[in-house]
């Protein structure tokens, strides 16, 4: 259904935009801010509820900070498919959208990830999420220590899967990996990304699974096959999981 | 000297802007350019010369990169004794300055650190630097994994210092370290984060030494002292030491 997906992705973008507004002038006014929104399923709410929605739960988490990667990001699916997602970096005022078989885009402006083939070329783009269980900060640190030893060029992590995803689909980084994100972290760049010419697969090689809060966003074959050998593959509870109470 | 220091930072604001012009340009034009300049005594060069040393060192160390955050950092100083710093951060068209007693500012606006004192809602910056002899490496990590489990609210690193000094200056980020950074790095981004109230020490706390490699900017004392007993501290080859040849 091409016509409701198009007008669906552009009041999407308009929502982003708007959304991304009110998290910069909030920044800007009460300077008591920070870096998240993201973590609702903005389409099927009304816009006011959206912006209700935004704006407290990001005053909520992080009421003392304003640290620049803020990004609102979208995505929407029909029967479980991913049509398009929109990613909107507030801060450095970049829109990235992009919708199934028509490219991605930043600004209007196409976006390719890079051709890089050479891993000891590469930039990975990580994080070390918000879990502190020491088995599960063990893993972490081994994985991020076996890629930087490979050795990469080098590593960075921004803070916001989104906008790390966004990062390997501009190719300003040649992949991006986590475990422990959730579906509304990576559903939006996961469209973005795969667009813009790269892969997405789970972090044990497999296709990739929205709900499992596992995902590897790469440039090619070739640099994702080389990661998968050393990330130290764990399990955290699905996003699916039915929930105990 | 108070007319020749403005004169002198209006002339490096200008050049800072001409070089990330030169930079944007030959990452549009060319999409083979990345992330690092700054690495030559800008001011007593001529501009031209200043200009063919930063594409050219640019292009000869990152000739297939685009990732974001290249800063042109220009660090002025009169008897060893920093004067002012400029940062401009190409691709975000964002201009830092900081003179010596008046303030820092990012496109004209005043910067103010975090005034943030409690660990665990901090977010601090580093990276894992260019090294990658094991036990180099070993400390990095250590550090790093003794410092998110303390635990603060998250950790970062964009990948350039000069960058994440901004980000101390601007309050988006409590604290950066590094152990390995060079003195071209840091010098301009200590002004700013001096002048916008932060602290700039050595990571063992002791008064910071530009030559020795190694720095922690903080957005004030508590923060900073908590974190310096979380540090494997080393010493890399400083900066002015004697050349071997």
């Amino acid at each position: 259904m091409p016509d409701l997906g198009e007008e669906a992705m552009d009041h999407a973008v308009a929502l982003a935009r708007k959304a991304g507004e009110m998290v910069r002038e909030a920044l800007q006014n009460e300077r008591s801010i920070m870096c998240k929104s993201s973590s609702v399923d903005l389409v099927t709410q009304t816009d006011q509820k959206v912006e209700q929605l935004i704006v407290s739960s990001v005053k909520e988490k992080f009421p003392t900070h304003r640290y620049p990667f803020v990004a609102v990001s979208i995505a929407f699916a029909v029967n479980k498919e991913l049509e398009f997602g929109v990613v909107y970096s507030c801060l450095e005022d970049k829109m990235y959208t992009a919708r199934k078989g028509k490219g991605a885009f930043c600004n209007g402006q196409p976006l390719q990830v890079s051709d890089q083939k050479e891993i000891n070329q590469s930039i990975i783009a990580t994080e070390f999420g918000s879990n502190r269980e020491p088995e599960v900060v063990d893993k972490i640190f081994s994985t991020m220590r076996n890629i930087l030893c490979l050795p990469v060029h080098g590593m960075r992590g921004v803070g916001t899967a989104a906008t790390n995803m966004c990062l390997v689909a501009s190719g300003c980084v040649e992949a991006y990996y986590e475990i422990g994100i959730h579906c509304w972290d990576v559903a939006a760049g996961a469209v973005i990304v795969s667009e813009a010419g790269g892969l997405l697969m789970d972090v044990d090689g497999g296709p990739l699974d929205l709900m499992s809060r596992r995902v590897l966003a790469a440039n090619n074959k070739t640099i994702a096959e080389r990661i998968i050998k050393e990330i130290e593959v764990f399990k955290p509870t699905r996003d699916d999981a039915p929930m105990d109470k």
